[in-house]
């Protein structure tokens, strides 16, 4: 049996309305929690690996609800250019020319960089996710891969009979850290006859969708203009919501569309940095949030990003949404991290396994330094990790039971090589 | 003679349009540069200290142009409230206590954290200023610092008598790191009369002005109606722009404001990180930068920010302008790295001696790793530094020609020490 054992840090258990405990302990055996809680309590056992997290938090690892994680190989290609501008020049020629040795070492190179800054948990959507999935099994971390269909495409059909018999094999090689989707692009770029058919293939799978909604004020006024009505309604009245739908960015959502995603429980992936590189706006997260809807956060592409640090991302929720609201009681430290640990799990419908440390659940966890100039003093844990933190600071990253990086070093995959195979994919793709 | 010679990084002089300069190398000689180019013009002789920059980008240091320094101490002891019940139930009561001792520990912890983020130079304003002024020799960082007088207070008079005796004993030692300033704390703090003494003092000891102004759209509502007339508008009709000021944060200015402000030539500190965290607002920085104003860019204090990392707060100016004027072109990166160097140098009216390498001005400079998996792989260097870096990729800081800072480690000072003295302070203020 593999067991694990975390002492003598500052335990954030992010079971909602606990406090922070002292010198907390958490014991895991084969990847899931056994213990966690007071020294008081906690079993009296030995364990292979101990870790002491002295000076350090411990909590549940990050969720990143939202990404296309290949997209590493083309971080800083294009930036400040128009979103429009910025697909037709020069992502999709790229993405035209992508084989799965690309796709595997772009995705590797994101899984390292996640590991570094404390994501224990992607969602991807992007081509040739047999890829991405490899990946993130050999990297260490937890994955939900999906491809991404497109109904312009040609070949839509067979896109979307290759996106079934994928989510088919995976859910036969029961991966613990694989969950696979299915993942129609948005409804902008998936007619309805299509979309019709994801609903049927997510239903029999039982798998979650994971789709781009309102993410610019283009596509909604394009769906009024088509159906009269906004996309979230459009896709609730397809019935796409009576599967468990993760929906990234919903920028652009009025108070009905709000009301039904909170209604639906779909889970919202809100990518501020993305948002506003690309012009997009600011997501409603507040008003989501009180209206009871599932929020949880991503980074995006690094196309659009141009990281995948999602303590940054958490950054940016908490102070954006007082900036353009003038409300600086929005959005609190203590939801932020919320919303980027357990809020996360839950829009990716995996709140069973993951997103607090709680007895039974699997023991993704992260260890975070506060012993640096710029972590003292402590006067609140959670405000220092989402205001004053980096993602340096993670010290270590556990994925299913298993150290997978400490002290800035990974201890599956060989950084530099990835590095360097990521770095000879992006020179043949973008020459 | 102290020399020291950088070479193999990829050099970014900041020179207005200059170009990245592949295995750039930079030399100094007792704390001045006496070549910043390509290998090929490079003097041939030897240095006592030589830096191997391979892998890393080699530019100014970050100028960080508006903080509060020895509010490190409160970091995160207040958040997500209110500014003005911040201030009077948390701020103000715990700095009536402060102690000369305090605000030096206090400041050291900054100057600690600022020199492992790369920032080479900080504009202060706060109490007991010779601390800070203290902290910044001897930490080894460059400093403007400046006490603040604020026209309510019963002692307004003494405290500017005591301001002018602190800008005239720095000017006597003349430290070649130390650049004193005079700083009236805001319009809405001082009335006309100390304005007047104020601009009198500043223009008689050759020093430019420290000054809040337009932080909040109240005080700009409180200008009209007390003065008929905005803050910016107020101060340029009492002449105190006729001195060289430094305007931190200006969200609120009109169209009239901008004029006035580039026609004067007042140096903006950009403080976006404490605009959106006290729901301030967000600055016009495009059409300020279109008028012709000079930006630069500052954290703001730590109770406010929550930290001194001037790269995060670039990340911010680079994005939030984009999300909420909806055009992904505005602020590029390029804009941004060149406002938290030479802008701010020139905001500070630092501009002949920093804020760019190029010979003659003193050595103030930042090596920056560009090796790890979230900085690969690398189309602009510039977009990664702004977009993708953290403050940890710093690896090396030099200030006036003498490294002290680097792979993390503070050259001058314990951090730990720093960190332990500082928190002792905190427990006193704070209880």
């Amino acid at each position: 049996m593999n067991t694990l054992r975390i002492e003598n840090g500052l335990l954030l258990t992010m079971v909602p309305g606990s406090a922070p405990i002292p010198d907390g302990v958490v014991v895991a055996k084969d990847g899931e929690i056994t213990y966690a809680g007071a020294p008081d309590g906690a079993p009296d056992e030995s364990a292979e690996q101990i870790i002491d997290a002295s000076g350090a938090l411990v909590l549940p690892g990050l969720v990143n609800a939202h990404t296309h994680l290949a997209m590493t190989l083309f971080r800083g290609y294009a930036d400040d250019m128009p979103l429009r501008r910025w697909l037709e020049e020069k992502i999709w020629p790229a993405e035209m020319k992508l084989t799965e040795e690309d796709v595997y070492w772009g995705s590797l190179l994101g899984v390292c960089e996640m590991l570094r800054a404390g994501v224990t948990c992607f969602n991807d959507m992007y081509h040739l996710p047999q890829a991405a999935t490899k990946a993130a099994i050999e990297g260490g971390i937890r994955a939900c891969p999906s491809g991404v269909l497109l109904g312009f495409l040609p070949n839509a059909q067979e896109l979307l009979e290759t996106a079934i018999d994928f989510v088919r094999e995976l859910q036969r090689q029961a991966h613990p850290r694989i969950h696979p989707m299915i993942a129609p692009h948005a409804p902008y770029t998936c007619p309805d006859g299509l979309m019709d058919k994801v609903r049927a293939a997510a239903h029999q799978l039982d798998v979650p969708i994971h789709i781009h909604i309102a993410e610019t004020a283009q596509e909604v006024e394009d769906s009024y203009n088509e159906y009269g009505e906004s996309p979230v309604q459009h896709l609730n009245n397809l019935g796409l919501f009576d599967n468990h739908v993760l929906a990234a960015h919903c920028v652009h959502v009025d108070e009905q569309d709000i009301q039904i995603l909170a209604d639906k429980q779909v889970g919202i992936a809100h990518c501020p940095g993305s948002n506003m590189k690309l012009a997009s706006g600011f997501a409603p997260v507040p008003r989501l949030a009180a209206a009871g809807a599932i929020v949880g956060l991503g980074t995006d592409g690094c196309a659009s990003n141009n990281n995948l640090d999602l303590r940054e991302e958490a950054l940016l929720a908490a102070i954006i949404h007082k900036g353009y609201t003038g409300d600086p009681t929005v959005l609190r430290a203590e939801t932020v991290l919320a919303i980027a640990t357990r809020g996360s799990a839950q829009a990716l419908g995996l709140q069973d396994l993951i997103g607090t440390l709680e007895v039974g659940k699997r023991a993704d966890i992260i260890v975070v330094d506060m012993t640096k100039s710029h972590m003292q003093p402590l006067h609140n844990p959670i405000s220092q990790l989402i205001y004053a933190a980096h993602s340096h600071d993670v010290k270590a990253t556990i994925v299913e039971g298993e150290m997978v990086m400490r002290d800035g070093q990974l201890l599956r995959v060989d950084e530099q090589e990835v590095i360097a195979r990521a770095c000879e994919c992006t020179k043949r793709l973008l020459g």
